[in-house]
């Protein structure tokens, strides 16, 4: 059957590497019997801000308004706004959601901090009761794919920024795990605006080759929910340490335990 | 001299937790002589996305446009728009600057992302020739303060979200040590809205004895940018890999050079 691919996207500007990169994305899993569908959230001018006025029909309670509470209701009652509504549509019809962005400040920029904190909605996108547990997205695979405007060498983990790996985990593991997605290897572009043209169009050429199997893909290694003891305040079980250090799964940065990280330990696919 | 305190504050309900422990701050640091100035920012309705319109005077590349070069053009020539040049202008004269939140989706809500984004400009608040390094914010203090929806324990090595340290490393090293702040330890309200209303209190009070001493802290260690080796692409310089393993400074979450992290290991304050 056909997949369908949410590529949700910032960039302000339809000149920019990131917009040919969305743009090769559409382009080559169109090619391939894809429907795409973008949300390019500047020219939609997204509503980054979470604020009473996303629940239709007033709160509950405006004098201690809780987003995360107050939007779940919505949720079940149907009272969402409007443009979260149509965002979580397309959410829940997808199967691969890509998110294309510049790195602003080590993640996300607000517009699309935005999405996330106003689209996956408490109830609909997570549960306190069961965190990285829900069913909605269990078949979905998510992946980040973004421009730096540090070089490489700067993002390992002898470098000045520290390792990739690091930065990324909360929105890796904190975003798109805990919601419950298969995540894919991230696409990374280093320092486009600091390079040659040809290396610029290098860097492309790599990302239209890496598409063409992309659905086809092994998900990054995270270690699973029910390793973790709902009645110990969600730590790891005993019995799962020795799987950790047999590497029965891949050890991931924030679940060290005590052990050396190896380098890209969290980018290692497969099981 | 007396003291000036920047709070940056996001939450959308002056009867939140967050709400009470921003008018802590101001009570307490204002009970010792401090100027303290609120950014309020769902109040101010702080524009969260970055567009071309936060340059006055037109942009100088609308088609390739660049958010970084065009706000760095346009703060040299003193052309960003006035919410932002009000922004910069309380950061420039705080010698400490608090920002309280509550944590969605492992960082700072949108709004204060946008803040981020907007405020910290290049040029203004950062270098990419020399990253870590400007010395405008040199003898500054920053810190997060900020509420959970997850309880302690998740956040451990051996917790469902991992090590609280990791998920922090973009924001304290990434934003406010990059910047070139002393970053002084972070305050956890661990899941105010999931404990009773005795705990709460009891988390308040802890906080306002903290803050009785908070100019006085020592901040957080962090490798210092000139163990880095530019001409390397500021990779650790070999010579300071001894220091590391002597741990002359801390070892620090995304330094971890495939030593272990000791736990809490970027919370160590003091050298």
């Amino acid at each position: 059957m056909a997949k369908k691919v949410l590529l949700v996207y910032a960039h302000q500007s339809s000149g920019s590497f990131n917009a040919a990169a969305k743009d090769a994305a559409v382009e080559i899993l169109t090619a391939q019997g894809c429907t795409v569908e973008v949300s390019d959230l500047y020219a939609m001018k997204f509503k980054a801000t979470a604020t009473a006025e996303d629940i239709t029909g007033g709160v509950k309670n405006a004098e201690h308004f809780s987003y995360g509470e107050e939007t779940k209701l919505a949720w079940e009652e149907g009272r969402l706004a409007a443009d979260i509504k149509e965002e979580q549509r397309k959410l829940t019809e997808a199967d691969l959601i890509i998110f294309q962005f510049p790195m602003y400040w080590f993640t996300v920029p607000a517009i699309m901090k935005g999405w996330f904190d106003r689209v996956l909605t408490l109830g609909f996108a997570y549960s306190v009761e069961k965190p990285y547990s829900l069913e909605i997205f269990k078949g979905k695979k998510a992946m980040l794919s973004f421009t730096t405007g540090a070089h490489e060498s700067m993002f390992s983990a002898n470098g000045i920024n520290g390792d990739i790996n690091v930065t990324l985990w909360p929105l890796q593991n904190g975003v798109l795990h805990c919601c419950g997605f298969q995540v894919l290897a991230p696409q990374i572009f280093w320092a486009p605006s600091h390079v040659s043209s040809e290396a610029r169009s290098a860097m492309l050429e790599a990302w239209r080759t890496r598409l063409q199997g992309l659905l086809k893909e092994e998900p990054l290694v995270f270690t699973p929910p029910e390793c973790f003891d709902k009645e110990k305040g969600f730590q790891l079980k005993p019995e799962v340490h020795e799987k950790h250090a047999t590497k029965e799964f891949g050890l991931t940065v924030g679940h060290h335990l005590g052990k050396p990280l190896p380098p890209n330990s969290q980018m290692k696919a497969g099981v």
